[in-house]
């Protein structure tokens, strides 16, 4: 219905999750009465972001340097690691100030409809990471759903034996719901209440 | 939370309207996971159209060139002008296929309480174009809520004794709400039974 770059613009704005026909109008005429300097730093974002972040080589975590700056900090508790599926997962569990050990982000959960089998998860680096003994601990901080309490009951066979303390997150996460979501109270009680997976 | 570039990029989306920080969150964690080409389209088209985008010289409708697409087609009755608050109002418009005449575009309503008076909207622009006498008819369809029916009001008294016949856009509009939302036909009824202003 619009000319040219308009249209253009609704439409790329329309493929972005979340964003329906209508949104994607309100936000193109917003830019079109927008400040110039405003637009040219949204569209530098989305270039730089592209160019520049990647995924830390030890944690898979999102970072602009090789490692991420929690892999990098000495501070951090080398003997306890928290796998997550996401990267977002771990800004929410950084929100809560209740964990002080490392990350290993797996990528997604197991799940066999989208065809996401083990082999398609960050699983082989996280045994790699684990073989030289210093890690004592395991937290698995999948997401509270079928897709991630199966990918906690496959980490926890996977590392049964080798001496190491596996956990997941208490109840108290509303379950069928998404880590990201829960407020840092729930999320730090879920910390303290872990219980331990014997397998 | 998040480290630079991806920081930047939720910053910037969450400035957008209709986008807050948890949808700020998905767009830039899909952008992180989307084709690089994808995300420059996107770039692209931000920047294009405010590059490329202005409004036309005669309807105030935006517009890649000095006139836009309707003001230049022959084909459009020009003794009938049909006056809307925005361009996306055209497009609503023109989506019912029951107007064949021209346009203007005000660039907003009259609202006291946002400082935005008569002279703010282009209704000098709209006198010299009935100045000629090609006009014989003006309807006003601004929005069916209180800013728009004062702007209607206005009009209709500016253009009294003109020898132009003004009508309003009938009501079947919802009252309170956006001319944009409305459905085709409601929008198409409301132009067949447009009423003629008396003041």
């Amino acid at each position: 219905m619009y000319e040219g770059a308009v249209q253009d613009l609704i439409t790329e704005l329309g493929r972005l999750p979340g964003v329906g026909p209508k949104s994607a109008q309100r936000i193109a005429f917003h830019v079109l009465a927008a400040d110039p300097d405003d637009v040219g730093r949204l569209a530098h974002a989305l270039t730089e972001v592209k160019a520049r972040v990647r995924f830390c080589e030890t944690c898979g975590n999102v970072s602009e340097e090789a490692q991420c700056r929690i892999c990098l900090d000495p501070r951090r508790n080398a003997a306890i690691l928290c796998v997550v599926e996401e990267p977002k997962d771990v800004v929410a569990i950084e929100r809560t100030r209740e964990f002080r050990g490392r990350y290993h982000v797996l990528g997604g959960a197991i799940n066999p409809i989208d065809g996401v089998g083990p082999d398609d998860l960050r699983i082989r680096e996280l045994m790699t990471r684990l073989a030289d003994g210093q890690v004592t601990e395991v937290i698995i901080a999948t997401d509270p759903n079928v897709e991630g309490e199966a990918t906690a009951t496959y980490l926890a066979r996977m590392l049964a034996g080798m001496g190491i303390t596996v956990s997941r997150l208490a109840s108290g996460l509303p379950v069928g719901g998404d880590l990201e979501y829960a407020d840092e109270i729930t999320l730090g009680r879920a910390f303290e209440g872990r219980r331990r997976i014997d397998v």
